[in-house]
């Protein structure tokens, strides 16, 4: 989970979506972008670079909030485009069911997953992208690996909130 | 989508609930409880008789809203629990994964489903229940029928809110 | 389930093929081809339109065996091109987790799936193309519809073995 | 994979088995067995210890063939009741959509599964079991230990063919 750039933009002050974080949970997407070969085989994971406010830097995949009113095939479309750019050409699933729901807790230990600011219910969905991918925003650069490099250890400590755990759930999904 | 007697025991006032349903997607639980042979195979699917607050009877899934720092698999069990009684013997999966997401906006169209209340977003899962079912609170009764009689369009027909679309995708599913 | 025109070039002659088919069950995959938006949501759903040999017209989704020593994904292309072209640019998904698993018997009734000449067992995925279909072989035509349509009675009437039951549960998986 | 103790009261004599198996992929189910607490998270996962035909020690998931006119749900209590006794209570999953697909290639490396013997193509299915299971046949024990036990390097090393592999994937299918 990252800096939730959303917050200025959507239907709540961010005064009023911190009191929100305190009481319900809040739902999102994450997405785990990936190149594909003619048969649909994964042959490389992208992972975002990101720095938090305070200049730590981290290996993030695509995550963000559902705003109200807001389809979950938009939330992905609008946070793949915020972090891979306008040209990523992603290819959201045809279904709605996720490979996945990961559970963020802002105590951790629960589940593998957390999120200090929040209870985040995160629905997790696999997306080949078929365009360029320029990084925007937050995210200072974009790395493709192939997938057992993704799966190496080294890469995974650079994750946090559990989403090295979600990586490898997702690796596992695609059958590598 | 029934009467959320959620609100009166949780984190938020009925206001702040209200004023949250304007402004977030909330996070729901949908489940289809199943009767199952000793192969897995679903022999009856059970439906709650509902009366809503004019008094309006239809037929529903057992449904509900997750709270904050709840698990699924939790709010899963209190739903059930709350619908079925304390002696059902539901069998949650051992998957976080839902066979759909349904999502419900207060404007009808977007998608199959529609909660004039607020916009949720709902996990969907079969579950298989063992023990004796004993409807309480808003539930006047739990009626079992065989799938293909649950299909009947009239039985769908008392179902509102697109869970007779959501009972379909559930039936499809589990392959009747 | 269709003339299995693989026979020919394939690792057995028709008469070991007859006699495995009585006494083993045989790999299949059906492919049920769609058109999606930018966001995935599917659009149309593509039907064949075949002759079989006593040249009855039946709709049908593409399907085939899987040959020995064949990826599934690969066999899900090679009947995808067979049935709508080397230009239709089919999709294949990430994961190798069908939608559901089609048992078809050679007795009707066990299933909704029923094929005379054999016990198959079918991997079933919902396909988007993105390219140009030109139906070959046996296949006279592909009729693109809107999901609705396909799912008229009148539509599924024309699908013998129990296709259109599969072709309502990939509907069903995809959310519409 | 086992030794495949189906043949002797199978269809097949087991030159005919032998002879299939060089030129038709066989259909398998594989099944992780597990305990599960009452919200359906697993608590515990099932490994069999084995000894094959050179009295090579491994740990093993249960597996067997599909028999001809068997239904993928009676393969699976059969096999589950030949390796873990007639009392294991299995729980056999409401929907015939396996967590995985696992094909097994003679040739090493094609994918992360080799069976020596076959091309088989595995349905696998994660399986609560809620009674006392007692190994038979080939299967010397059960052993019961808890998820992050059994994804000790030196468990998934006592793994043959890849199951080790699928147990992961098994693992991460239950979000553990």
């Amino acid at each position: 989970m990252t800096l939730d750039s959303d917050v200025s933009g959507a239907w709540l002050t961010r005064e009023e979506m911190e009191s929100a974080r305190q009481r319900l949970p809040i739902l999102y997407v994450d997405a785990v972008p990936v190149r594909v070969d003619e048969a649909g085989e994964v042959t490389e994971v992208g992972l975002l670079l990101r720095a938090d406010e305070e200049g730590n830097i981290s290996r993030a995949l695509v995550s963000g909030r559902v705003l109200y009113g807001e389809r979950v095939r938009q939330a992905l479309l609008r946070h793949l485009e915020k972090d891979l750019g306008p040209l990523a050409l992603p290819r959201v699933p045809t279904s709605p069911q996720p490979f996945t729901v990961a559970e963020y807790f802002p105590v951790p230990g629960i589940t593998p997953f957390h999120d200090s600011r929040q209870h985040a219910v995160s629905l997790a969905f696999v997306i080949p992208v078929e365009g360029d991918c320029q990084p925007r925003q937050d995210a200072l650069e974009i790395t493709w690996m192939a997938p057992h490099e993704a799966r190496d250890h080294r890469v995974l400590a650079d994750m946090v909130g559990g989403q090295g755990t979600l990586l490898q759930h997702a690796l596992a999904h695609v059958g590598v």
